[in-house]
């Protein structure tokens, strides 16, 4: 590698990083791509390993094999910890360094409990691979502990599922959760029956899918309530602990909870000094720099960046693309001596949610699908997305397989409390 | 449920204790099926996990969705601690009991260290999913780790993969392995040449693969030794530690160490109070009861069963399955009135093992396989006895996937230390 080259150095492989490294291409520069994971994940599907119906290998690729055909481009798995502004490196947890001529944080978010911390071990989250098998787990034990309590109040705290948020995770979580009960497990217990099972949907705001006009969510209401789930609107949740939740003054007798409300940036803010919107994002200017920085660049859910009519631009994984690849094309307009800054003018391609097997919001704007072509249009876009044809071709055949039979083919409990004997 | 009925109860839903309640169909019992993990897990498989080719998903299933159909059957995922006998009952880790009338354990078995327990830090086994993505993970990360290393010897221990134990498993950990870092990782790694890589398999006989005949035994050797892995044969370990391991007098450097050598029987015997061998194997009867207790019968990896001849009957699934489908006549027998003892005989139907991706052996005694052919009919064997259609279409495309083009699709580092920042 010729170390004379304009280093570029990027913080997360996500949407945002490997839109960006794939767009330099051919690039006078060399890149070093860091990230704690050894893997790209495909966030929009993680509530489908979570619910059973996807492995992980199927929306998770090791960074560096999506990035071995370009030469320019070093990938390390390690944790950075800070950035030294003064003398231009990143600084890993090892306490190597890493100098950078440009450098561009990508590193995500995570959900936050809005300073209730101490909710997170009752109502886990869904960001990680982790994350989705953990909740994976909770969910399909609290059926096998259904299936041996004899005691009906507890058994049906065991058979309570709550939600709390509204958003797309919240209503994909679910829709397929009471999918999952009614449908896939039905035959498979002897002592209770799954359809007994309650799915709560808790939004604070007086409708879900707030990002969606307001028809498309009353009628993603109505379909979730059309598959079982009660959705609860205009209650914020006061409190969880390991019986339950409240909200709206009531309590509800729960044993499964999880959280899907609310979303936290990655310490990159606290790393540049710079300064930051309530959820940690740092605050960046129109090029997407950092304030006396040029040489600095925050993308993605780490970053806050308004659109042109003042609304923020959307947590989503296309946004973090075209962030990704505006920097890309200001890297290379700058290599080609040209400094102008090139303001980041995010566009909108609309916003999609699937409610159950069957049914899904699609609202593009101006027009707007609802019911199965949503579903199957919704389906296909996704398979688009995805990397690799393989995978492509193993979601697909995943999909089509529960799309006929209802069966679902991870339902795996695993880590969590390793069994004692042999 | 009928409560009248004689009640089986089955402890362990590996192979022995699945095909016994397939078996039973519908002979005029209820069944109780006990295992602590909710998947049956088919074993013969669990190295592709470990080394990148196949998703946990794809080899597991759960245990209550296989006997759904079984309507005596009631499955329960609990974890057994005891037998009191004097009671007919079994005892579990909450302190609850199940009654029996009939009781069939087949807990199967785990890797044993032969007494050096704190071997198993450095070098871990394989026997569960967890196993597999614990291996997976050491050494997706020891090439990961092995990128950043500037020091040379470090970066050669790193590099260094010692597999313990010439049995099927070992061999196949060590083709696959090799493969993996000759062709699969070769294009995503910068600053190593993964085709540095050594791969040492320690085998304390005189032959791999002893099960065979020596003529397969030496192909087999050829043939890792053609994938670039060195067979060591003769030496024991002496020492394994986080430096490396120790055979045959001098000291090898080595990051990854797995332990494919010994089995420890899981603690039925104990339960039962049962004469036991050196490996922990309850000593049955020839018809597969506890000496004076007809209606408890042990039957797998976890019971030492001898042949006509005196040999042992192996520790495979074809012999757990055979006892399983033995046990189930033996009680349709008994519930029509027919008390007589029906000793268990044994058919060996042939050894098989693979080498990497194009070569396998294959024994069944008059007739042999080597090579492609043995690798395809292995294949197509395996697919075949995996369960669902789903689960055959999705192993068939991952094999074909793997044969055309050298890439993995589980290339991926997930739980152990956890990232700790968002």
């Amino acid at each position: 590698m010729n170390s004379e080259l304009h280093h570029v150095v990027v913080v997360g492989a996500g949407f945002g990083g490997l839109e960006l490294v794939r767009a330099l291409g051919k690039a006078p520069v060399r890149v070093t791509l860091i990230d704690q994971r050894n893997h790209h994940l495909f966030q929009p599907l993680l509530y489908q390993v979570a619910t059973t119906s996807l492995a992980t290998s199927e929306i998770a690729w090791p960074i560096r094999h999506l990035v071995r055909h370009e030469k320019a481009v070093t990938t390390l798995l390690a944790t950075v910890t800070g950035v030294d502004k003064a003398n231009k490196c990143v600084v890993l947890d090892d306490g190597d360094t890493i100098a950078y001529d440009t450098l561009v944080l990508a590193t995500g978010a995570r959900h936050s409990y809005f300073g209730r911390d101490e909710w997170e071990q009752f109502a886990p989250g869904l960001k990680t691979l982790e994350d989705a098998t953990t909740i994976r787990r909770h969910v399909l034990r609290a059926f096998e502990q259904a299936e041996r309590e004899t005691d009906a109040e507890a058994r049906n705290a065991l058979l309570t599922f709550v939600i709390i948020g509204g958003g797309p995770t919240g209503v994909e979580l679910a829709g397929t959760i009471a999918e999952l009960a009614h449908a896939t497990l039905r035959a498979d217990f002897r002592n209770i029956d799954t359809r007994d099972t309650k799915v709560v949907l808790v939004e604070a705001g007086d409708r879900i899918l707030a990002a969606f006009r307001p028809d498309l969510s009353a009628y993603a209401k109505r379909a979730l309530e059309r598959l079982g789930v009660t959705v609860e609107l205009g209650h914020a949740v006061s409190s969880c602990n390991a019986d339950g939740v409240v909200f709206g003054g009531r309590h509800l007798a729960a044993r499964n909870i999880i959280w899907a409300a609310g979303v936290a940036a990655s310490p990159a803010a606290q790393w540049l000094g710079a300064e930051a919107d309530r959820a940690g994002r740092a605050i960046v200017e129109d090029d997407l720099t950092v304030a006396g920085h040029p040489d600095i660049f925050v993308i993605g859910d780490t970053a806050q960046v308004k659109r042109a009519d003042g609304r923020p631009v959307p947590g989503i994984a296309p946004a973090a693309k075209q962030a990704g690849r505006h920097v890309a094309a200001t890297l290379k307009a700058r290599l080609a001596g040209n400094d102008a800054k090139r303001p980041f003018v995010y566009k909108h391609q609309g916003d999609l949610a699937t409610i159950g097997k069957r049914a899904a919001v699609i609202d593009f704007g101006r027009i707007s699908f609802t019911g199965w072509p949503a579903w199957w249009l919704w389906g296909i876009a996704h398979i688009f997305f995805l990397i690799g044809l393989r995978n492509r071709l193993a979601v697909a055949m995943n999909w089509l397989w529960i799309y006929a039979t209802g069966q679902r083919s991870a339902r795996l409990i695993t880590q969590g409390r390793q069994p004692s004997s042999p």
